[in-house]
């Protein structure tokens, strides 16, 4: 089967009418429906299907064991998001084990494909979440208490499900089995001119979560000047955060942006925003450094307080290089190439040798809904993984 | 029974655990519960109640009439607001007739408690619903169609209540039988130094919708020079509304802004903001065409479009001068003042003479759970109603 036609069938599964695009997160109906498919069209594939404690799903092609080629992705979704970002890597190792199987070919090595939970930190705000658990490269108790936007905790949000949130955490065994990991992904910029590209780094990244504190309080009876409003320092951050990117080679964005109560008639108590911060040299906390200067200066200025929690950083990954070297001796033309996306790839390769392959976007757009991959570059991506684990696992 | 009583019956109903203070909207079970306790509390009196078609809740002590006097306000809240703002009108006017009943006291005209349905706006945006629907100055087709912020009509939410959405609007029989129409409410400022005011001016107000769109995509991926982000006109815009404030005497404020999708990893695709601006001399007209004019600005500069909606929109009013004169009269001591919030009392002063009764709030907070009145101050409260609808019914 192609990836396209498996891209096909959940292409229905969480759509958004109100932000348009889909929303696929984690504790959700549509992750339910979504990991359910997946586990169906494994078993029809013949592949056994376990659940870890972190909530990712493996599918392994014979017995589980060390040293394993491993490929996959994830199915969540940012809100709103397309539906190649995760969904295609998924549906391309599916496809994949296809064309092995078509070519007669049964792996020498243990074997799976996973789906990771949470890459995006849609819901619970910190991305790769089920890589960050498994690695042990996030605290359990942490992840528990993480909230949603509407104070569910995840633990909360997983007992609900029928889950044991206590059965959170690292896995060392089960990281161990890992041999070699390979990430197929939707390209997500217009860097890569041909069907396919071999990932060579991604970006450091970090997670800022900034609070201003004012007074709530009437829009209409509040004199200007008696005002301790928090959406003034919150937009005069959202613009220091503009001008510190335009000062560096980051990347900086404020996407989410809470005021509370979040009334028209009233002034807000707290905004809460989230600053998201990549760079392509040395750590983001200098442009974050800045940009909570500015916010510091604001919120004085209005009399009002700010508060910053780091709710991830990771420095800069560079992929496996050998690994990378015979991916692409694999896949003649391919070009290597950075993303400035991060992925569980990225947390994996600290631990075991991890590789990605690219897939051409033409419209450059990422988590949207005009995200894209054309059908003639699916099926190229997927002959390009097969030949790659091929190579890998025989 | 006192007002003081009476208001912590409900003190627990709409609490909100992730705003803080009351969340009470239109056609949700914080609705339901408090309609319910007003009817129950009504029938206790005595009072016969009828619910119209607009979600209004009108008590008759004794038979419905004309040349009524009508009292109450209502009990719907801002997201996260304070537990005065409303039912302090309502739990007054239900301890008046107390006071009234325990004088020995009868009307002599028709007399009737109401509620008015969402006059904050809190759900569907537009405030004092439920007296423009029943005074016609709100079309009843534009009402149904509101959206709350999950895309839900009025329509869909009145049938989902089992109300019918057909029988909103105009409503002239009924507004004809109000004679003279009086709410007491707590004070929204600090401008109130003894327990109870004559209010004399309404400010005018209006709110509108600014819709910012750019282009979604990715936080990581997307180059700074490349991104068309509505995040960026969007916070432009709210320090021009405070620039706005500063340079009239306007109040200005935005208080809710909704990026779409809202993903920290997610350059947003839309931004919505709504601007509340009231103004004591004049229209806010010229306040919003500044405003207007600097969002085109900085919309423009990113690539951007910018819409504008108004959501609502009404003349400063000056409330009924002999009532106001009559009340003061019956207050000894009660001074004058305006406010600068919106109130029903406003809708229905183009109809019929109405006035209002402030009590003092010695926080100064408003539409936040710091709203505050003193227990003997609300006990004044109720005893000045009390005189002014005994001076009128008699």
């Amino acid at each position: 089967m192609t990836a396209t036609e498996l891209l096909s069938e959940i292409a229905d599964v969480g759509r958004d009418p109100v932000r348009g695009g889909w929303s696929r997160h984690v504790a959700t109906p549509a992750e339910s429906d979504l990991t359910e498919w997946f586990v169906e069209r494994a078993g029809r594939r013949g592949l056994d299907v376990e659940r870890d404690g972190n909530g990712n799903t493996w599918a392994w092609w014979g017995a589980p064991g060390p040293d394993a080629v491993v490929t996959g992705s994830h199915l969540d979704s940012v809100p709103g998001g397309g539906q190649f970002d995760g969904p295609l890597g998924v549906a391309s190792a599916l496809s994949a084990v296809d064309t092995l199987s078509d070519r007669g070919f049964r792996p020498s090595r243990p074997f799976a494909v996973v789906v990771f939970a949470e890459e995006e930190g849609g819901r619970f705000g910190l991305p790769c979440l089920g890589s960050r658990l498994l690695t042990g490269s996030f605290d359990a108790d942490r992840a528990r208490a993480l909230r949603d936007a509407d104070g569910v905790t995840l633990a909360e949000a997983l007992t609900t499900r029928g889950d044991d949130p206590a059965r959170l955490g690292a896995d060392p065994d089960r990281l161990a089995r890992i041999g070699t990991f390979v990430e197929l992904h939707v390209e997500q910029g217009r860097a890569l001119e041909v069907p396919v590209g071999v990932g060579s780094t991604i970006v450091a990244h970090g997670r800022w979560r900034l609070r201003f504190t004012g007074q709530g309080n009437h829009a209409g009876t509040t004199a200007t000047a008696d005002r301790r409003d928090p959406m003034i320092p919150a937009a005069e951050t959202v613009l220091a955060v503009r001008r510190a990117a335009r000062e560096t080679d980051a990347r900086a964005t404020v996407g989410r942006l809470v005021p509370r109560p979040g009334g028209t008639n009233v002034i807000a108590s707290t905004v809460d925003l989230w600053l998201d911060v990549r760079t392509f040299t040395g750590s983001p906390e200098p442009v974050v450094d800045t940009v909570l200067a500015a916010a510091r200066c604001a919120a004085r200025a209005e009399g009002c307080a700010v508060e910053s929690t780091t709710e991830s950083l990771g420095g800069a990954v560079t992929l496996d290089e050998a690994l990378a070297a015979r991916m692409a001796a694999a896949i003649p033309g391919a070009p290597s190439l950075p993303t400035a996306a991060g992925h569980d790839a990225g947390i994996l390769a600290a631990h075991v040798p991890s590789g990605m392959l690219h897939v051409r976007n033409p419209t450059g757009v990422s988590h949207a809904p005009g995200e894209h991959a054309e059908d003639d570059d699916v099926e190229e991506g997927v002959r390009a993984l097969a030949d790659v684990l091929e190579e890998l696992a025989r």
